[in-house]
Parts: C-alpha cells; structure tokens; sequence
C-alpha cells in the first residue's frame, strides 16, 4: 500500500478513514487533526498556562509532547499513585515519565501521593472494600489535578482521553441514558466554578491506535500495562464490545462520537438547566462540593481545616 | 430453589428480576405483567378489533395466544413471504400457524405474498442485491400488515416484538444517534394518518426468555429456525452483544430499555416536532407515504394504480 500524499510505502493503513499513509504524512496528519479539535473547541490558546494530567501511558505523554512541540504553554503533572500491585504498576509508570522528561526537556512535576498525604490507592483499596478501585483513583486525581490548576494559575487540564476511552464512558452512560452525565461528556468542559479548571481532551477523536502509533513513531516511551486494580472494570468490556462493532463496520466508534455530539448539541443543549445540586465550599479544604466535605477530603479522612498538609 | 409465591419447585429463574417461580405462577405473572403493559400503554380496549401480525414464531403466537385468552377482540395475519431457504422456512412456518389455529381455534388469516403478488421474498433478494433482505422484507410486511388494518377496520397492529428485540433496536438507532427513531421507538406509536394504523407491542418489557417459557408452558407449537436471510444482519450482532451485557450484570437490558423511555418522555418528547417530510397518498396504491410512489409499490414493481391487485 502507498501513502496517499507521497506515494512512498504506507506505514499505516486507517480503515475508519480508509487511508494509507507513511509515517511522516500519519504524524503531519494526527497533529494537524488534533490542533483543529483544540481550535475547534476554543480548549486554550499558545499563551494558556495548561496543565497536562500524565500517566506514564501513551496518550499522556503523547498529548504533553504535541502540544509542547507546538509551542503550548504546558507543564505536566504525575501523581505517584503509590501503586505497587503486578509489575509495580506506579514505580515503572514513574521512571518512564522521568525518562520522557530527560529526553525531551519537557517539565513534569511529581507529585507522591503516599508522601503528601500518608496514604497510597492501594490502602484506599484495602479501607474500602465496598468501593470500586477506579471509581476512587478516579476521586484522587480529578482532585489533585483540579487543585493543582487552580492552585498553580492554570485555567485547564488536559488530559490524554482518546476517542476509544470517550466512546466506552459515552456507552456507560448511554446504557443507563444519564441525562446529566451525558450533557457534560464531550471533548471540552468550562469552568462552572472559580476554583474549577476546565478540563480539555484534544485527542477525543484520536483512536487508541492512532495515538500508540503517534507515540512511537516519536521515539516516546511508554508503560504498556494496564492497572492492576483495573482487571474486571466495566470500561474494559465496553471497549471489547465497541472494538467488536468497529472490526465489523470500521468507522463505528468515530460515527458513534460524532453523532452523539450533533445530538448532545441538537437535543440536550437546549433543555433546561438539570438540577444538578450547587457548587459550595468543602468545610475542609475549601475547593468546590456539592456536599459539606468533598469526596477527597472524606477519602483521605480529612476531618478538619488543620489536617490539610499540602 | 422454590416458588416466591407457593414455595412449590420452581421451574423458572429470571435473574433481571432475581425471581423463582413455579409454572403456574410464572405464567400468571407473565399474563399480569403483559396486560399491565398494554392498560399503561392505552393500547386498546377488549372491545377493539385487534390485527396481530404471526409469523410462526413464539412471540407473535405466544401474542396472538395470550390476547385471545384474556378476552381480546384478536384476529391473526400471516403472510407467506414464499422463504423455502433453510429447512423450507415459510412453509414450516405455515404449518406451525396452521396446527396453531386448529389447536386453539384462534382465527389466522393466510395471505400468499407469491400468490397475490406474483413475487415472493426470494425474488426480491435476487433482484436487488444492493438491498439488504431484512429491510426490503420489512417493507414488505408493515406495508400489508397496515394495509390489511385499515382497510380491514383495525385501529391497531399488535407484533410480538420482545424486550430482546426492541433493545437490539435500541441500540442500532443509538449508535446513529438517530433522533427521528429514537423519538418515535417505544412499546406503542399511535397513529399518525387515517391511512396509518397504530403499532403495539405488548411484549416489549419481557425477554425472549420468558415469552419463550410462556410458549412452551401453553403448548404453542412455533418455528425455532432464523430466517435464513437473517444470517449476518446487524441484528443479530446486537443482540450477542447485549447478551453479554445481561450475562455480566443481569438487568442491563430492562433498565437500558425502561431508562430510554424515559428520557425519550423528558427529553425527546419536547422536541419541536422534527422535520419529518409530510405523509400523501401514494399516487399507485393510496397508502401513506412520503414520496410519490410508495416503497412497497416501488419494490414490487407497481407502476400504475391499474396493476394493483389485491
């Protein structure tokens, strides 16, 4: 197969697209594609300070190396989750952040959650067993993350969500047609707070593939297992299920995501502000809740102003 | 394991509803359920003339069956589509519908598609190739089911469509994100036309399952084969993949169902009716349509209102 630009030898072939290219017009192609996503969506400009949420997986680091390469204005952010479970999933995800930010002289900060606040997800797991372990991790780093924006002058987080992993949330909420959750998914999310971020994911309609070629092609070095916590989550047979349908009719996840949005736009921007319960101040820590102590502090075990040490 | 309601055996388990049940018991619910349904529904009254569209399968006699014996005013119709693929499917079919009848003494009108038409499915599927069989047979099987209803004085066409087949509906028109679909799917769509009759599905919140058990516990007779044309339709991809679903977490399907009905009430229901192109008199045969010649007289090849037959 032929690129279809160069008519050199095709390195890639994207059925969703039906397009051959090599390497070089793939890399050309992919960045252009999600410099329009960000345009498109208004998610930040050059001079925006923009904190990207890393990993230590491919589509972190892929996303903090474009838009560094693109002369953004970012700086990344690692929270050592402290998880030790199968390979030693957080030390080998940390060393390969360190690595990336030796080698491409891009600025990732690290941040030890066990170190800060006594505590790692593997306790979390342990303390509580009735909770499902993502759903918690989950609670930790939107937090932190969140925190850290506000904290550090930056107006959004970015994170690394390709158009494999919006597409399994975006089935999860349609088999239960969660109207609240489903009006908020999308590529972009505003503020609603003053001390929310807004929260951007410039590879929404990036496929998984598409991103781990990206990654490679640019010499990044990534951790390729999966969580061990993770084993059983419901986003994983959503995926299997989604990659049945797109192997069947390639061009499915991307129809899927597309047309929600026309639909999300078309049908639920008009509808009446949902009754969603209002923003107020954790007692604790003081960042926005919908309940008197937010989920971080009552997960950590935060009971009172003084015990907040970061 | 015991009858909830007599701690006799039971015979059944429905995991979606994590319940036992006897025979009796089982098909007392069935029936309670079902009639439930169709009162919610205003589907009709014991008085109206009721078409029930039979194909020889569990769920439209099992139907045909459950609306005689609770007083229903129910005619049967059956339309022989001349399938004689497979194990000679329409006329195994028949027979099913015939030895139906004679058992129950439920009256089921034939009608010989290749007889009244000069054409039978099989035709069809060689003709247009381009055309996918299950889609043209539809065509096929609203157009004379609606046909035989208003001008046989039926308000109302009753299909045995189950839960199993409505989600697997479901789920094609949310993958397109289809509006128009969405906003017209459900267990009843009342008419639209005075050439239109209305559509219901009593059926629609029980599984094959259970309308399988209901057959067999009554001693209806049906044809267990697929269609032979239906093998490959997308159909049935969705529904392997909602049986997955339902394996993981018994209940997917009825919530995924029940909450659709209830977004589409909150959400789509206020929708400014959406631009559907207004319905005229098909200019061969008079039926509803949007366009001049009809799709059924399109596919059968009726040019003018002097070859219509029947």
């Amino acid at each position: 197969m032929k690129c279809r630009i160069c008519r050199n030898r095709a390195q890639v072939h994207l059925r969703q697209h039906n397009l051959a290219l090599c390497r070089e017009h793939f890399v050309e192609r992919f960045e252009r594609e999600v410099l329009k996503t960000i345009r498109k969506y208004r998610m930040f400009t050059p001079e925006d300070p923009v904190l990207v949420a890393v990993s230590g997986g491919k589509d972190s680091l892929a996303v903090l190396y474009l838009l560094a390469k693109h002369g953004y204005n970012v700086r990344g952010f690692y929270i050592d989750l402290g998880i030790d479970g199968g390979i030693g999933y957080s030390s080998v995800s940390r060393e390969k952040v360190e690595a990336f930010q030796e080698k491409f002289g891009i600025p990732v900060e690290i941040y030890p959650l066990k170190l800060r606040h006594d505590l790692a997800i593997p306790d979390l797991v342990h303390h509580r067993r009735q909770q499902v372990p993502c759903s918690m991790c989950g609670t930790v780093k939107r937090y932190l993350m969140n925190w850290k924006a506000v904290t550090g002058g930056f107006q959004v987080v970015v994170t690394g969500h390709n158009l494999d992993d919006e597409v399994a949330t975006l089935f999860g909420n349609t088999l239960r047609w969660d109207v609240r959750y489903l009006a908020r998914q999308g590529p972009y999310l505003p503020s609603n707070h003053p001390r929310m971020a807004a929260k951007a994911k410039p590879f929404a309609f990036m496929s998984e593939k598409e991103v781990a070629l990206y990654a490679i092609f640019n010499g990044i070095d990534y951790i390729r297992d999966e969580c061990p916590f993770a084993e059983g989550a419901k986003s994983i047979l959503y995926k299997e299920i989604l990659n049945t349908l797109e192997e069947r009719s390639p061009g499915t996840k991307l129809r899927f995501y597309r047309e929600f949005l026309a639909f999300r736009e078309k049908v639920l921007s008009g509808l009446p502000a949902e009754e969603a319960p209002p923003l107020r101040s954790c007692t604790v820590c003081g960042m926005p809740t919908t309940l008197e102590v937010c989920a971080f502090c009552r997960l950590v075990g935060r009971k009172t102003p003084s015990e907040v040490s970061s």
